[in-house]
């Protein structure tokens, strides 16, 4: 199954964004819009290529039923558009932001909208965009909604991407050494990345790069959101727990390890291994038609039953794609079954406050029969022990 | 006058973040306001101090008449929220995105708001989350306003921050000859101002550290956003334009320079020279109770004048400061007084196919009669003909 999975560096075909292009129109027929309006630059990303990080002026995607989309940009970026766009598009500049009466933004804007339409919106779009929208708005995230089955040319992006934090994290268990700065780590191993990126995708959109790598050492592994300090160091012993994620010209993926630099401290071998076997039980879940909300209840469920049920803060998982982040997701609440093309993170958690925190956390594509891990590093005990 | 602005490098005082919020709570008050909601990160970093990348989970600011801000927050979070805010927060913390019945952010949330109440909220308030916000809504951005002026602490951050970039300008300058790769300059310059940042503010909070240096070679410099490709290469002569600018530790800020490597064709002779004129036209008119819409007509005028109104593409300037863009504008059609401690760059532009750009940007304060520049690299055409 692994040997069929292709690794695509090239941008997307005109074939592919019209194919992305149609799922959303024929989510527009089944609810019945007349207009779908998007806003959000990571949906704008998806159907035509053209990924910016917005300021102040407005950039909107207006689809309608046929035709190449719209899109209401400003005119200094007509340019950047049309060098990075894949797919046919109609364009309709404005001067500036703001603008003198008659020649801003939402003059263009509210042209291309027919009164009393039903308009499909994102809930990401800003009340400011939204309260210059005409018509009768909806609230729907149809393209949000498409982007969570990837199509293949997708899983070939991000099964090359899974290539770049595969090497990363190869660096980061390589160089790890108590006495070792956060910095140092950074810095060599984004670069490392970084090169790479650059070496497969000459061409890559740089606005859509991004590399991390980071570890949080024992002393405060067990709050994972919190920033390391650059100048912290790398410990004795462990939990110590790795992040490398990257975008890779546009796709994002992320691996994670919990490790531990000479030795392990007896009290952390238990918390290791119900996250191992939890992790396990989670795997044995993922296939298409199990309910995604039920796999995190059953995970936490286990965790609890072996007396760390304090010490679960966040859900099993998360879908990746064009973001980091991003739907479908493998947490208790979520009402939705597994489909073969998803691609979603599994990492079900334990934070000891005084101890640490252990997580192991892949890049994993839902197949038609299972799942494959798309990230890969050692993930037994024995492995992550790492002679001094 | 310049001898008096101190360069700060230290995190904003409690007094300091209590003042901003003071300042909101007077506009809450003229604008009969019981509620403001702040969901951008941005306006949350300015009256909180904490900075995120948002994802999927939402951090929500409840600001009452009186008492400490309110924060919803997901759980995962809160450690992370209270080791940067420096202000104080009563938290509301939620288990996760997407969550069980009951234990949602919107549960915390909506117990924060009593119905019938009056709710600002900002224009860039996603409608997902305006749409679970209680009370009677108004749009009115009142964070974005307070921080048109800055405080005499958030001068200090800037001149720091331009003392960063006014280094990395340098060193652009210094290396950049025909043949050198952009890749190369991105590298040097950004590494450069990366370290100066850390030696300068070894606690700098990452996630608002940002740094960009690049150059458009004269084959493309007559397209200010387009993205250069990390492979093109300087030429001989120019106009090249350089764009170098920074979010030092949360304070964003920007230089940029028309210049010639070796020789200056004698068709970018006049062109140059009008838009160095056009710019000191804006900087005769750059004191408090100038209006800014008038200023951007009247520099459109002088540029139209001399021939070149077709080549015009953006405005004279924009607003600076816990970001790099944002109000006020130097823009026709906006009506709005200059005043002191505001932030801006001053750029008006000519852009001709075939030819290049020239446009110089500088980081600009208002004072109390006049204006201090920040950035500073060499602005005269002799001395941007670079000797070879």
């Amino acid at each position: 199954m692994v040997s069929k999975l292709k690794s695509i560096k090239v941008p997307p075909s005109k074939e592919e964004l019209n194919n992305r292009l149609e799922k959303v129109r024929s989510l527009m027929h089944r609810e019945n819009l007349d207009y779908y309006i998007s806003f959000d630059p990571v949906n704008i990303y998806y159907l035509t290529n053209f990924a910016n990080n917005v300021h102040e002026r407005p950039f909107i995607l207006v689809i309608e039923k046929e035709g190449p989309p719209k899109m209401v940009v400003p005119l200094l970026e007509k340019s950047h558009v049309e060098t990075r766009a894949l797919c046919d598009l109609e364009f309709f500049s404005y001067y500036e932001f703001p603008a003198p009466k008659g020649e801003n933004w939402f003059d263009q804007y509210q042209k291309l909208i027919k009164n009393n339409k039903k308009v499909g919106i994102e809930s990401a779009m800003p009340m400011g965009i939204a309260e210059k929208t005409p018509g009768i708005k909806i609230i729907m995230d149809i393209i949000d909604e498409v982007r969570i089955i990837k199509t293949d040319y997708e899983v070939g992006r991000s099964v090359h991407a899974c290539k770049v934090i595969n090497k990363g994290h190869k660096e980061v268990l390589k160089m790890c050494r108590p006495g070792v700065l956060e910095f140092a780590l950074y810095q060599k191993v984004t670069g490392l990345m970084t090169s790479k990126i650059i070496q497969d995708i000459p061409g890559a959109n740089f606005m859509v790069c991004k590399t991390t790598a980071a570890v949080w050492p024992p002393s405060f592994s067990h709050d994972p959101h919190i920033i390391p300090k650059i100048f912290a160091e790398m410990e004795n012993g462990g939990p110590h727990v790795s992040i490398v994620s990257a975008q890779v010209d546009g796709y994002g993926v992320e691996i994670e390890r919990t490790f531990f630099l000479g030795e392990i401290p007896q009290e952390a071998k238990k918390p290791f291994e119900i996250m191992y076997q939890a992790r396990d039980l989670a795997y044995n879940l993922l296939k298409p038609g199990e309910n995604m909300g039920e796999i995190d209840k059953k995970v936490k469920k286990f965790i609890k039953n072996n007396g760390y049920g304090d010490y679960i803060i966040h859900r099993t998982g998360h879908g990746l794609g064009i973001t980091g982040h991003e739907a479908p997701f493998l947490a208790e609440g979520y009402d939705r079954q597994l489909e073969p093309n998803m691609l979603i993170s599994v990492e079900p958690g334990i934070y000891i406050p005084g101890l640490g925190g252990f997580r192991h956390s892949d890049t994993v594509l839902i197949t038609e029969d299972g799942y494959i891990k798309l990230s890969k590093a050692p993930e037994k005990l024995d492995e992550l022990i790492i002679e001094l």
